[in-house]
């Protein structure tokens, strides 16, 4: 029964489009039993084919290589109706859905991303949902070394050619995106197009201001910072637009378990009776203050760090005169790039730990807990350098020049004391167009150096290191005579060699992405007063990116588990932040640089602290009224979609109100609302009605309040009495008239 | 049929309680005759009595005085059962409460507030949805002069000595306010009362820090700025608390129309069908735009008149030194006092005016936009003149002084020519307990004082104003005997005369109370540094405050309308505004005057102007970081009515659980599920499962996959094949062994 030996005939279509060219294969597990216990292995793997069938999957086992087997895993249509309709019933549970699912008529899934995503749930869950509860290097299912779909090769060579030729990414391929990836890698590609759109007005902005205006120019960073604030604002609502598209509006209440959470105890629940692990929050919120020596740390270490390899990169590019100048001005720099990967990888196991420490119940409160820490790490590594050429060596770089001279330690063991003795120090002139090469480096060579580090160099090395392993397993195989056995079917070679090398890629995540990213436009905020044509370099740049990292999702990474979001979460408050900052660096720059500011020699002449406090403290004040300005009018901007929603509500209530309006009144009487403004008097209908409350009152209880509701029996009584009144409070004249 | 003549016997029950003691009234109308066209009086009464017959009203007619009389009103049990219905279903559908009501045993309404307020609605609704459409003094109905619910005097009067009596409300206090006079009352005493309980930490702080350290404290001003934020944002969960605990979260959905509201089209709605008005929000963008000239017009309008009342004061009471100057220091007092009224009144019509051009749809838009525009007279109006003595006149009295002799000018009515000559101008010392002295007079007399204004004046002004209506009443019924036949009826004549006074009485509105409590706050945040009993002052006042307001509505206004809000609305922003602005002038403060700051004749020695802005920068900012963190403080902190909410929504979960764990298998099988961990092996059930599924299969078109899925039949070939594997890639050694 050897998977080799050819079955009842069937026609093999060697390149089939979509699943077919699958083969239908829904998850791959990749089952690794390479360590010494191989019988533990075979009982493990025996668990899990049974669990599998037991859920009511298809398995298939194939080789992978010589310390893991591939596992194939289809979910029959029965199964995965029964897990989509479990699914669409939660989501109506919570609110996700405004319509009940209705169980017998409930179709399959809609989109690719919708059927993957629910069977990872029915692999996933605990057994008490109806799930496999597989957990992958954990538990007892440690050799489950990782669960992965397959990529649909057809469509995303097809989309990465399409896209190629055209500017813009239209809705609907965004939109395909989402059917194919799931929600959170949509949002990270929608907020790419975004960003891109609306980089065309500061980039044609900064063409014309790079033209006309000069250097440092006030109104290029006004515009440039409501430019900012506007996006920020804009993106908000468009995410609320897309995640009403999408259907996934408030889909963060739902929240996958945090495996590593440590309850304190377990209590029970007082109304409904479950046993609820809990962990308090007084203490959490203890562990959370931790947060902040972190921060003070991490700022203390990378700052160090940095300020240490500037301060000796100013020495000895301006300062040092000496012989082996143009070797010894790389010290900084290998100095830079070894020491601080170094640290930032430091800095981020303890910010793992930490948040390990902190205990957080679900796994989404974990991530986000995570990235918070990371961006002082990030903001430091990023945009430190920055902050030190244009506020501490420009402004009181001969204040500071003379203290630079301990650095000459760094030079001596390069240089022979005899020469040492030998170097004249130049007379040190700060210069001026330091800051402006460190904008351009970072707008223009760094993004180019990033996207071969992101992209290209993977790709490279996954070629090499996959020809490597094939070289090395045919060696092992021919000194292993006896396992050449277990040879591919000629049908399945090529298909298998795909799932192979798609096994060894590594998980995609939208993080490190959204990263980049967010840096990208803080530097657009923060720095780009010094350079006008930033927006231009990033504009170019992130045409680029969108396809790049289109691409490197479908060939450097395993196709990523699709998963819903509604919101490119804590990056977005990322974005408001550094648009903030942005209001206060901006004016800082304008006010010292701007031409009058410095003098050609770079000293600065003319500027006063207090000046510059206050133009900060203004600016900073006036951003946030513009900021509060901008929200409020983007709330009365009219989004497709939710006005979509609106309307579904009214459509909603609309079917209840003519169970509402059904007049019910007595058999007597017709609908009386309808009489409300006829002048003719239905005596009968009206006196009818009032006749019977008179008459179900006096069937009560006396009550003493009868006696004033008595006096005038009816609405005629009341009219009569009314009129009387009027007529004898008449003016004088009148009265003498009549 | 004069209402005079005794009907059948009943027991006359002088003064009984609660709604006995109102006859069991519901509303009353005054309606007003007395224009020229009485026939015309006539003739609108006759509708306004047929349409309150028509929706199911019961009426009876009394005169008022000799220019109106009243229409009191009572809905009978089925029209309030009908309307009860009406209303809890519409919060229903708008997700206001988390169960659908039954129609047939819906109950009554289950507080006063309730009854209150649906007959409200059933009286002022359009004719569409059942209501009888009487808008007071509005279209046709302009002769209802008002619409309003009687006191419960006896219950009024028991509340008011049992809170004489205690220091503290409980919560079952304010339910009680709630139940009685709606929601939008209660949250204005629920937020007095925490303010009043928070109050309690800075007065104690405050006498301490009086006590043992010493003036313009930075100890002290931390901690007040901390406690503003703590303040300000346990507030905002406290209304959630309270929201849920009384049932109104989220009513702001539901909108009452803006009757001033002019569309501009009307459109037919593309989904639902339905005509609806529209004005272009664009326009309204535009004309909302107004508000940045009108803010920055009332800016230096009110700031003119207050800088120069400011200066003539300052030169009167300390340049000046001729004759009269006791009696010409109250120059500008006067002429504050005057004018400044004058312009706020000009300034509010204005405010008023615009916000009808802005044209809002909903009554509570237009409300929030009026309170916004507003905000910027009252800060003024409140704050200014103390901003002037911190900021202007101690720093740079010196520089100024010299030219306030232009105000000589108003000095000249009051003094002849040659007097004047005479005129000795004294060296000019800047006084330093000047701005102690302002705010202990606003913290103490200028408190005192507004109460006074706000419940002792108005008490006593409705009482002449009462006795002298009844005194003119008499004089016209002597001259006129013909109308002297309308006599009260014996057993009413103390009811009605209540009736008349309540009449005559304005109605309340919550904004100006809540206006008041928000600049005490503001006081407290920005100014208390200078003198630290202000919160000891505010805690006298406050406790004083929530009696004599609770009084106030009671005996000085008609009873509210019950309506329903979840928050204190636009003043809750107010309010972290203020603490904002409060980071700013606490520190500037403190550096200013922080002895060593300011020598002894004040003049402003060793402070500079950048140290104050850099103080002043950081800390804003991190005022911004703590209220950020104690923000997402707040958020983990379980209000017990907020805990409530998430176990009714797992209840309600739960109820639909067992319908979705129903194992839905073929009927071969039994639940596969349960087999998941069991090691023996149940080949029975799951071969018959997958050869089901098997053939299923075959009777499809046939697929190219299949040939993959059909290598190895079911879990057990797939385990000997994956044994097989495993074992072939042995480690050599352990092979060596076998």
């Amino acid at each position: 029964m050897a998977w080799n030996e050819s079955s009842a005939s069937m026609t093999a279509t060697p390149s089939s489009d979509g699943p077919r060219g699958n083969y239908d294969v829904d998850y791959v597990i990749r089952y690794s039993f390479g360590g010494p216990d191989r019988q533990e292995a075979i009982s493990q793997l025996n668990n899990l084919l049974q669990t599998l069938a037991g859920v009511g999957f298809l398995t298939e086992v194939r080789p992978c290589d010589r310390t893991s087997l591939l596992v194939f895993i289809r979910a029959p249509q029965k199964s995965l109706l029964r897990a989509t309709h479990t699914s669409r019933v939660r989501d109506w549970l919570y609110g996700l859905r405004n319509t009940q699912p209705d169980g017998d008529s409930s179709p399959g899934p809609q989109t690719d991303a919708e059927r993957l995503r629910v069977i990872y749930y029915m692999l996933t869950a605990p057994a008490d949902h109806g799930g496999a509860n597989i957990t992958p290097k954990f538990g007892k299912w440690k050799y489950v070394h990782s669960l992965f779909p397959l990529h649909d090769d057809k469509t995303n060579q097809a989309w990465i050619r399409d896209w190629s030729k055209k500017t813009f990414l239209t809705n609907e391929d965004l939109d395909q995106i989402r059917d194919k990836f799931g929600e959170k890698v949509g949002f990270y590609f929608s907020f790419l197009q975004t960003y891109f759109k609306f980089l065309f007005f500061p980039a044609l902005f900064g063409i014309s201001s790079w033209l006309m205006l000069s250097y440092y120019s006030p109104i290029y960073a006004i515009v440039n910072c409501v430019w900012c604030v506007v996006f920020v604002e804009f993106w908000k609502r468009k995410e609320v637009d897309f995640s009403l598209r999408w259907q996934v509006r408030g889909v963060s209440v739902l929240s996958s378990k945090n495996r590593d959470f440590k309850p304190e105890s377990e209590v029970r629940d007082e109304a409904t009776g479950e046993l609820r692990p809990v962990f308090p929050w007084t203490k959490r919120l203890q562990r959370q203050l931790l947060q902040i020596p972190f921060a003070l740390v991490a700022t203390a270490a990378l700052g160090a760090v940095i300020a240490t390899c500037f301060a000796i990169e100013i020495f000895i590019s301006e300062v040092y005169n000496g012989p082996l100048k143009t070797y010894l001005v790389f010290i900084p720099t290998v100095l830079l790039s070894s020491i601080l990967p170094i640290a930032s990888t430091i800095l981020t196991n303890v910010a793992e730990r930490l948040t390990d420490f902190e205990n957080y119940e679900t796994k989404e409160e974990r991530d986000v807990a995570m990235i918070q820490k990371m961006l002082v790490i990030n903001f430091i590594t990023s945009y430190l350098a920055i902050f030190l050429t244009a506020f501490v060596y420009i402004p009181f770089g001969h204040a500071i020049v003379p203290y630079l001279d301990v650095f000459r330690a760094t030079v001596r063991p390069f240089v022979s004391p005899e020469d040492e003795k030998t170097i004249k120090h130049s007379e040190f002139k700060i210069d001026p167009n330091r800051l402006h090469e460190q904008v351009v480096y970072f707008a223009v060579t760094a993004q180019v150096v990033n996207l071969f580090l992101e992209t290209g160099l993977p790709f490279i090395l996954q070629r090499l290191s996959s020809k490597y392993k094939q070289y090395s397993e045919e060696k092992a195989n021919a000194q292993d005579k006896g396992s050449s056995a277990y040879e591919d079917h000629p049908d399945e070679v090529a298909f298998l060699k795909k799932v192979r090398d798609e096994a060894d890629l590594p998980e995609y995540d939208t993080t490190d992405d959204l990263r980049q990213m967010a840096i990208q436009f803080g530097f657009l905020s923060l720095f780009s007063t010094v350079w006008p044509l930033v927006p231009v370099a990033f504009l170019f740049n992130n045409w680029l990116e969108l396809r790049s990292d289109f691409f490197k999702i479908c060939r450097e990474f395993k196709r990523p588990v699709p998963e819903r979001a509604d919101t490119i979460g804590p990056w977005l408050d990322t974005l408001g932040l550094l648009a903030w900052v942005g209001s206060i660096t901006s004016p800082a720059l304008v006010y010292m640089f701007h031409s009058g500011g410095l003098d050609s020699d770079g000293t600065p002449g003319k500027i006063t602290g207090w000046t510059l406090m206050t133009i900060v403290f203004f600016s900073e004040h006036i951003y946030l009224g513009v900021r509060y300005a901008v929200e409020k009018a983007m709330q009365k901007i009219e989004m497709p979609s939710i006005r979509e929603e609106q309307i579904q509500k009214i459509l909603l209530r609309k079917s209840y109100i003519p169970q509402i309006d059904e007049p019910q009144f007595d058999k007597e009487g017709s609908d009386l609302a309808s009489d409300v403004d006829t002048d003719g008097v239905n005596e009968k209908i009206t006196r009818a009605t009032l006749e019977e409350d008179a008459r179900a009152r006096t069937l009560h209880a006396a009550r003493a309040s009868d006696s004033f509701w008595e006096r005038q029996k009816n609405w005629k009584e009341s009219l009569h009495i009314g009129s009387k009144i009027i007529q004898s409070y008449q003016s004088p004249e009148v009265k003498k008239h009549n």
